[in-house]
């Protein structure tokens, strides 16, 4: 998730020298809008949820007054790729040994599995270690369901998961695993 | 666009006793909650965008204390059923022999047309003369390239469109008409 003057972002920012002071969030949204432009693909991160309690309209103009931040129960990307439904999140972590599950809610786990059976691609992409995956929503929930552990180890994710180099356009090419992964006879 | 204290969504509630106080949006998200329980379709409405300016944290609590309702890109419902992306949105209007264009945003119309472009599924949910209509993604396109009409009269939306009726669950069971217009060998 990702909160305006939440800690993580910042963070990132100060760590990841190498993407120029851009978050795992922007190289999403900049690759996102590459690949609308290109017309390779039509994704969007969804809008943060959000409780409004009180609005205003001084000078004629609607002001949210006061309003909070609420829990998502879907995953923050979705659109459309070659014909598929893809649907994933970005997540960041700064343990070096593991990948908590406690970053994923239980809903959208859940929501992950049910795109899945739908015929959808779901997926993560982990900034962990100063490097990017893409991890395969089959892997995580396979993961879990072999396993009683609260995190994926950063071996697994190496294993499983495919590393995603920084480039200029896209700055994180994740389709291009998806061909790999589900296009592979084109 | 579903502003929270906007006068569309009140206004409607006066005049369509039928629907016993839903409005459209209400009716959407009952019938997406049913599909989802019923393990049918994964379609959720996307939060409202809103660009936040000020947050605050009396007793430690995040509180959003101003920001702007945004223009939407896309629309505001998208998901998977049987295996195809599904992109659409829903449009109240107290006009009575014609649905005015200006009620979708050209960025709107832009992205259901890279909708379908991609392989998906893309339409409007209308509700005029007090009737719910399914009008497809590919029959509005076509009509605004060949008319230089402002507005789509509404003998097109009888003729091309399909009328949902209220019912108890879903409360608008509009995946019946993609099954007849996507589904049909099944």
């Amino acid at each position: 998730m990702n909160y305006p003057n939440g800690n993580k972002k910042n963070y990132s920012k100060l760590v990841n020298y190498a993407n120029r002071g851009m978050n795992l969030e922007e190289l999403l949204n900049d690759s996102n809008a590459y690949y609308l432009e290109s017309d390779k693909a039509v994704i969007y991160k969804k809008p943060t949820p959000i409780q409004i309690v009180e609005t205003k309209t001084p000078n004629n103009k609607l002001v949210i007054t006061k309003a909070f931040f609420k829990t998502p129960s879907t995953l923050d990307y979705n659109g459309i790729y070659n014909g598929k439904y893809i649907d994933f999140d970005a997540k960041e972590t700064m343990n070096k040994t593991s990948f908590p599950l406690s970053n994923i809610h239980e809903h959208q786990l859940l929501h992950m599995k049910k795109v899945i059976d739908h015929g959808g691609i779901s997926f993560l992409i982990i900034f962990m270690n100063n490097l990017y995956y893409y991890l395969d929503g089959n892997d995580i929930i396979s993961f879990i369901n072999n396993n009683e552990r609260k995190s994926i180890p950063y071996k697994y994710i190496q294993e499983k998961g495919y590393e995603i180099k920084l480039q200029l356009k896209p700055r994180l090419d994740y389709l291009k695993i998806i061909d790999l992964l589900y296009f592979k006879e084109n």
